[in-house]
């Protein structure tokens, strides 16, 4: 890894993220085809927020949050941290000063491979985290790592620029290029779904509003009246 | 696993679903003789529901919920969908539209050994779910299961028709046979903490209520004064 | 492991524990040197909760709450309970109950490595608990443990009448001889923080304020313009 | 859950036992239609057994082993030892004095979903035991379970007398009734497997072998030269 | 994702391979700069392999392998197969039909962020394996995925062709045109950690060698003869 | 924590030590009243070693191995280097370099509640670790922890000089005082139970030898004839 930070970064567009923080994270993600999600251990710290904004990366030590304070002056209004790690580690590696910081900068949220802390401050300050684990574990300013290189974060690999998307599902990276498209694809999703949801509400079976029921006789599918019938 | 669909179950009796519901996870539990408890990684999506109907059972493949689609077809009002898989899994198996259709039907809640996804409108929707995981990854609708057959769901063999009481304490199957007795037997135990609430919280000791100091002492606990005495 | 209880412990000053508890987990271990942090799996069951007191401490088998009966007689107003175990284990050793009976004793809250159940009484009693699981499965009265000795929880020593500080943040314990001098460190650190956090919230950077600049280059940070430049 | 032992179980047949056996988990697991899988954190405790006999089946209590001794009564040679617990757990439920006495009656084996001892000496003894964890932990003889009643044990359900296919794959359930069945499809289906290792062993392509690639295409497989044109 | 399949990469030289084989993980992960390395939990499925060859990827979905059997006619002699999965997964993607066929193609190994079944014979045909489970659940062969891109596999960002160092430390992954460069960085910490470790095993302390001494005690370290001046 | 390095302390004596490694933990462990007991997650990295010696106690830092260097100067013929952390880490703080040096010095073995590498070559050199995880992770030598101060190891406070015993059970550890005491009841312990081995072996029933009989029935267990009498 070499230790750099990179200033320029092209940002996915802020049009876009509007769309897909309203999309929330399983739309999104089922119209970007299914990938890109971090792995569901990525929980927020309280329920309720629901962003997007283009990546500024971090890759930092484990215990190490040296490269947080760097990064912070590499943000714009409207940007999401997103810190990865070269190893396992829930240490407490953000709390209410950097928070404050990156809230000064415009800041919208953290999501972040290891542990934060203050969590009852950030809650009250309004500013969302997304993370492995709650920690107060003091961490040290000691070792160099990385700003604005790609990042393995919680098992998606993040190219600063990209469209974070978080909310109480999780955390969905769309790749910069794509917001555009997949915000689209989104809200067509999102209405299909109106109209799908009207329908099983008033009791339609999903069976006949997909049309389930030929391809699951073909499958094989049987049906008996009793137990004793299996 | 054979790929079928029973009809007809016979379904724990509303009455005593009805009592255990009001009792909760940790009486009923109790009343049963401390078995038939699911594994505690099974938590809810939201806090404060407390409910319990018969169980339809789902034995789902890992990442596809073509089965829960046909299950609720099967379900009956105050009806909980209880769903296995053949395989450790985390993907988010059931979200608000499926939740749409099974509130359609009358269906109390949802106890899933895998994900979850759109919790925050479950949430407000006030439809319950007990799961593994909250995860957006979207799954396929690929591969058959079954309906109504035994399934373990948490570490616990669901029989179709079981009485599913689930809490903040987390979910405990009750054999559809026992469940009036154990409600009845609920509600004494019930009863019985009622006094001993008091008891305890007028200051009186729990060892001196339960008459434990003698056992105590037979065990061969030890009083010292100080620590240098140990 | 000697059966034992101890009577007479010296407990960590009130007025210190007190200046704690409005410090916080976060402050009283970076005040501490960073050390005597419990695991992060330590959760409480309800949010909000912060409270410092001396331990009173129970060595537990797994799946036996027999000891927090025989703890119990022991505490004093303001004490807290810390519950280690001979193994691992998640069973619901703590109930509402038991709760009860601890709060007509004056005590704060309960650490324990292990399960809690009643979570949703607990909560309404505001009585605070921190857990390593959430599980109603009911647990024994049959083998001894000791009370008042010293015991591993969730990875930390505890010396009985050691303060411990608990918050949405986790569980800290201080050793009592350093309560009153990490409560002032404690205080001069938030002093110092107040400051900090006024001028991070007015836009200065860490990276200033903190004069990081030096240090970072020294260490062979590097800054490019553009991504190809890395 | 009965404190009960049933003495008269109907045993899987011991000709179809021994094909299993041979034919090993994997194979078993597909001919059984990919279902009965244990969960894949039970692990042989030495490398190299593969075993195959019907199940003594015993529900015991976390960190109590009573039962054991109780079930090594109704054990004939050839029979599997299938341990169940009320609660997770990884205390050492078994070491080299039950081996000896297990061993003494014929049993072939362990399969314990928690932990086991002394395993340096049942390495040396040839027990196999495919287990949890490993632990020292010792236990106690203090509660009653269940001995010959069905038993949930690592994800599955086991009923007396079903087949229990072991080997370093993990563990496989074979229902009673399907073991003579599932033997012949698994002969069968190793026969086909020879065919196909040895033209793989050759060169030919999975992809042709399988004929893969029109079903493929029509999924929707695109192939490009080079990673450009992505 | 695109469902796609990249015919021509660029490997890691053949040469810079073999001295990172015979270098290991460790060292090569150290002359890297500390960074590359694979999740701890990935582990040989039996000890003794070190491979080092370019990388062919698979992106899979999880319980489903298709992609393996596509992505085997790309492999040329020396590759190692890199599977990724879309989500968590223990499922037993690869069994000993599979490692036949890529050994008659010439591949070394696989790394698989998911489950690894057959492994008695897999031992015995010396295909060695990184995996991160073993489990004999069966797999499907119903969804694309891709072959050939950049994937995540257990916590780092494999690009096609990058050379994959692996034995019983673990896996780490060097990028293609840093090989050489990684490989001569490696032999010479090779060299000199031999003079290291005969002064280390002629009983010289690594205080002394490493002249840490002075900077231990500018860092605050301090002797003292007894526990009581402490 | 203080960065303290402490140089006399009190040894477990070697006679004690002798016997108890010739016992083994579990045998060690029962005598000591089934306490002392670390994690189960603590392995062996290669089986068969089976080691006891007095402890040589190391606090470090996650990631950071500088104590190790520090405290193989304080190590005689015979001790054990114990490692406990600050925070959760499964880093490669010790691999073959350390290894020669702490085997120049007598060192028996090193267990350590972290990472552990170059794990081929510590087989071949015959030198036994006990760890958390094998991961090649580099670490640094940045940050002081202490040397023979108390630790918490897995679990367990260590006090320096304690006897710890390790084999493929995993690690116990005896207060220092009481070694002499528990190798005297584990040898009584061992004596009879060659006596039941052999009883056991000729196939006595533990149900008999033990006279369970009695018990058993008291505590309610029911022999029934078949499943239908359940």
């Amino acid at each position: 890894m070499k230790t750099v930070v990179v200033r320029n970064i092209q940002r996915a567009e802020a049009a876009a993220c509007k769309i897909l923080a309203g999309l929330g994270v399983s739309t999104s993600h089922e119209a970007l085809g299914r990938s890109g999600l971090m792995k569901p251990y990525m929980r927020p710290i309280w329920p309720g927020a629901a962003i997007c904004g283009p990546a500024v990366t971090i890759m930092a030590q484990p215990g190490d949050n040296w490269m947080i304070h760097v990064a912070i002056e590499q943000c714009k209004p409207g940007d999401v941290l997103v810190v990865g790690c070269t190893a396992d580690n829930t240490d407490g590696m953000f709390g209410d000063l950097l928070a404050t910081s990156a809230k000064a900068r415009g800041v919208q949220g953290l999501i972040i491979d290891a542990g934060c802390r203050d969590v009852a401050v950030l809650k009250e300050m309004g500013f969302p985290v997304w993370s492995k684990a709650i920690s107060a574990k003091g961490t040290v300013k000691a070792t160099l790592g990385a700003v604005n290189i790609p990042v393995v974060c919680a098992g998606v690999n993040v190219i600063p620029g990209d469209a974070i998307v978080a909310d109480d599902d999780g955390v969905v990276v769309i790749p910069r290029k794509l917001a555009a498209e997949v915000a689209a694809k989104g809200q067509k999703r999102e209405a299909d779904e109106l109209a799908k949801r009207e329908k099983l509400g008033s009791g339609i079976l999903g069976l006949d509003m997909y049309n389930m029921r030929e391809p699951l006789e073909k499958a094989g599918l049987v049906y008996v009246d009793n137990p004793e019938d299996v």
